[in-house]
């Protein structure tokens, strides 16, 4: 037994307005959450891309009925969302259209591609193509 | 056009043998890349952890060939794993046994169960059935 799927990611953000924009509205992501000056939640296939805002979030309360315990980071975060190099063109010209710069694109030893970008709050985003996790499986291979 | 998967999701660790030992050992995860100091990162099904020490992802070199943007958050993160009820109480008595305490576990109000405890660099983990976040798509059939 060992997990098999990530269900939930997440990432912070103080300002949550500016988070639901950018990824429920540029992103196009489906918001299924959103508590005003905590979280806002949104589906990405068969996951869930959580945004807090950390410091509503550090705090918890044992003695809730949801006794949700405490997190909250702070400083850039990571995330990537799978793409195919031509979808990732499309979002290259996308970004740059809305005016969000362009961190770094490149092609990593193994070919696939990435392309790296930044969220309101500074945390690094990226598309990349699936297949960058593929070469070990690939390489155990005879 | 909208992000279908998430691909990487991160968490950071200054200590990177204790997230190995936590992530590959405990957990079982299959490692598929290591740099000490740096990183280490593991395989979950279709998806990626990367569990980053963020005083050396921080900075980045964008003259490098790869040059990857800067990341590092600091304080505690928080991700889930897909479980099923069933697992979810192996896993308790797997932590207790291995003194890790649960922080929580309790059922959502639409029935699905969660367990959260700690990683050793303090991120917050939970196992969570995925039917969690299928309430909304159930709630808007009639």
């Amino acid at each position: 037994m060992r997990p098999e799927a990530i269900l939930e990611s997440a990432l912070y953000a103080a300002d949550l307005d500016a988070a639901r924009a950018f990824y429920g509205g540029f992103l196009g992501l489906e918001e299924i959450g959103h508590q005003p000056g905590r979280h806002v939640f949104f589906r990405v296939g068969a996951g869930i891309l959580l945004v807090f805002n950390p410091t509503a979030t550090e705090i918890s309360d044992p003695t809730a009925r949801l006794p949700v315990p405490g997190h909250g980071a702070r400083g850039p975060g990571h995330l990537c969302f799978a793409a195919s190099r031509a979808e990732i063109a499309q979002w290259r010209d996308r970004l740059t259209a809305a005016g969000i710069a362009i961190e770094a694109e490149f092609d990593w030893p193994e070919g696939a591609r990435s392309l790296y970008f930044r969220d309101p709050a500074g945390n690094s985003l990226e598309f990349a193509e699936p297949r960058l996790w593929a070469w070990q499986a690939t390489r155990i291979q005879p």
